[in-house]
């Protein structure tokens, strides 16, 4: 009999098959017995029936655990009232391994041991959904930048310096020197968009911070694109471009997962361009109305994100912050040289920052002047100055952060659930 | 006038465009200047010709110097002589900024100086073809497992204990503890692959070794699918849809860069199913006829590897090596449990591995003997252990070596051109 998947079941009616997963639930009504199966890629429920209650199946079903792992095999029968439109008359039952005392039961768990037993928690429904719909995402973010001609130039992990600052970095020996865990791929993708015009990276990136916030990862994913002759306009075009398709995508293909989240998605429905556009002043003066006691210089914390994105139904983009508060790299606005050409995109309904980016400094003397001031190590920037001394070019990028913009997608509170395992202030296991 | 690529240029046949690009090269011919210019998706001639000599345009010309940034505007023309089939008739030259003294010249310069200006050594031609190459490869991957129904499931980098020994790991200061960098997202997978079915995961990994040879990378990539109830037959018949897979892909997609690199394709035209298969034994007795001195429980050198493959015109599975040359959670070989349910594919034409995986212990009571013969810390492998608990199933999976497939494909020497920042020993910079 042939192997196959839940979710391929609707082109076997009426034919014998075979499937391979676990026991997700069972139940017996009279002379029937029901077991729910799930292999990976969905639930379906099979049916036992036998008259005279002595069939060996009804054994095995008696053994069988929750998380018992188990072949079945029988006839796949259309049945409108089944929750994937398809039920499997058993015909047999083949026990791998009995579960025993399974520890995630329908029983409600705290969160501190669902975390221990994140490997065994993957596999509840909700969980489950989540990261199906992380999958969706990233897909889409790759076939959204592979579609308008970006390059993908995986950018190094194991730096010789920092990007933005050194006191979140992680250290470790590199044979007779010191290197750091990549915080960004953005100073190395400037060289390869000389190269070859648009690209992204897409790859792990490590804050070692000693916060303990919803919306933190120690370890989490980040896409970045970078466009050769890109002004911030462009930019913040091509960070609405792919919020939109992201949407959509996820709308269109992960319906049931967002129906087992039971996420409401007018919201996302509504996420239409154009964005709203606020420059950080104009910003600044609608929350401090509200009540909001920040100054100017200051970055906006959760809270103010949150105050700003509930004026709009939509993302918005924030632009001209404070060049103080902002990166060595950043280009300033000619008009207003205290501010920067910078973008932070914030996600609707009070999910804060998904995008930041903005345009970065080409003028050589310029950007040597900002080392200096930054008391960054000139020499490690060596590499980083000849591309402004050879073909420099005005050009923008932006980073967009996986797991945020999941949180937001699936309307979860803790950005912990949105990766399979989350790397948390004192939490590296499993 | 309308800024569009190189690579789009066939759609704006008679029209007037702009590119933005960089000068790759200049020559001129009595009253008709030529200017190659570059803007990372390829190079088309840009034609000044003026029968007066004293067009501003030709001072322009004199001007530039390799790797200048530049605007042109000009009109598409189709010209079947010209290397992509159009050429651009300049009507506009906007200088963005004048390189002095790019530093790689057309004449040859030594490794180690192209490596310390690898972030402009990107640029040439051959490297680029090599990323582009890259890039194509990447995502034929993705199609591949995307398009089988696997699920993408991203494994951590930072992780509390060591897969494969523990000698050739990255360590830093994790909070209060210690972590090490990821050598596979193997053991992760195999949690992931009870939840979902079949995953991959695709992500940098990390070996601290001190060999300094043309097949090491400090930093590398690698694709790693896991398949729940797959037995060692399957994952090798997986390993070579997926190498047919991405030969065909690449042939067809990057002809234009597999002609740069001059990489003869006969070889790779060949790479059709089924691939040969011998035993670990089988092949130690062949090159023992050639002459080999390695002896029964070593593992094959990379003279050994290519003699092997010189004997096949395509890829080769080689399975059952000696349990006691491979990793703790090997199963073993039922009729011979000496032996090891495994497999390592070498790539043709003398490139050695590119595939290492099998079937994995799902015993309970072996994998925990297994841990204690190896000496590993138990505590460490709690959640991996209750794999075996609830709802252990056999399951098996691979890893793929990005880079090295990559030095395959493309014929290239040494595996430091397969990636746009090597990390080689004592080389992190830039």
């Amino acid at each position: 009999m042939k192997w196959v998947y839940i979710e391929e079941i609707s082109e076997y009616q009426d034919q014998d098959i075979e499937l391979r997963g676990w026991l997700f639930n069972k139940r017996s009504g009279g002379k029937i017995r029901f077991l729910l199966v799930r292999d990976g890629t969905g639930i379906i429920q099979g049916t036992i029936f036998n008259p005279q209650e002595e069939s060996p199946l009804f054994k095995q079903f008696d053994e069988l655990t929750q998380e018992s792992s188990l072949i079945v095999r029988g006839k796949v029968k259309e049945d409108k009232r089944a929750p994937g439109g398809y039920e499997l008359e058993i015909k047999e039952i083949e026990i791998i391994q009995i579960a025993k005392d399974y520890p995630i039961t329908p029983k409600s768990h705290g969160v501190p041991f669902l975390m221990e037993h994140r490997h065994l928690w993957l596999r509840s429904q909700k969980q489950h959904a989540i990261l199906q719909i992380r999958a969706e995402l990233i897909k889409a973010i790759r076939d959204f930048f592979d579609g308008r001609g970006f390059r993908l130039m995986d950018t190094p992990i194991l730096t010789p310096s920092a990007c933005e600052g050194t006191t979140t970095l992680f250290e470790t020996e590199y044979f007779d020197q010191k290197a750091y865990l990549s915080q960004s791929g953005q100073l190395y993708n400037e060289a390869t968009a000389a190269a070859f015009g648009k690209v992204y990276c897409f790859g792990p990136t490590f804050r070692a911070e000693k916060s303990k916030t919803r919306r933190h990862l120690i370890e989490f994913w980040m896409v970045e694109p970078e466009v050769a002759f890109a002004l911030l306009d462009d930019i913040i075009k091509l960070g609405e471009d792919l919020v939109v398709f992201i949407v959509e995508r996820v709308l269109e293909e992960r319906k049931k997962e967002l129906d087992i989240l039971e996420r409401d998605t007018k919201p996302l429905e509504k996420v239409k361009k154009p964005f709203p556009r606020l420059t950080y002043e104009e910003a600044l003066q609608k929350i401090k109305k509200k009540g909001s006691k920040m100054e100017w210089g200051d970055d906006f914390g959760a809270p103010d994100e949150t105050m700003i994105s509930e004026f709009f139904d939509k993302p918005v983009n924030i632009t001209h912050f404070p060049l103080s508060a902002k990166a060595f790299y950043m280009e300033p606005d000619p008009k207003r040289p205290d501010l920067a050409l910078c973008v932070d995109m914030l996600a609707s309904e009070g999910y804060g920052e998904i995008i930041g980016g903005g345009q970065r400094i080409h003028d050589l003397s310029l950007l040597e002047k900002r080392i200096k001031e930054h008391q960054l190590p000139k020499e490690a920037y060596k590499w980083y100055l000849d591309l402004r001394k050879y073909g420099s070019t005005p050009h923008s990028g932006f980073g967009l952060g996986i797991e945020r913009t999941l949180s937001w997608l699936c309307k979860i509170k803790h950005i912990r659930e949105t990766i399979p395992f989350p790397r948390l202030l004192y939490r590296i296991y499993p």
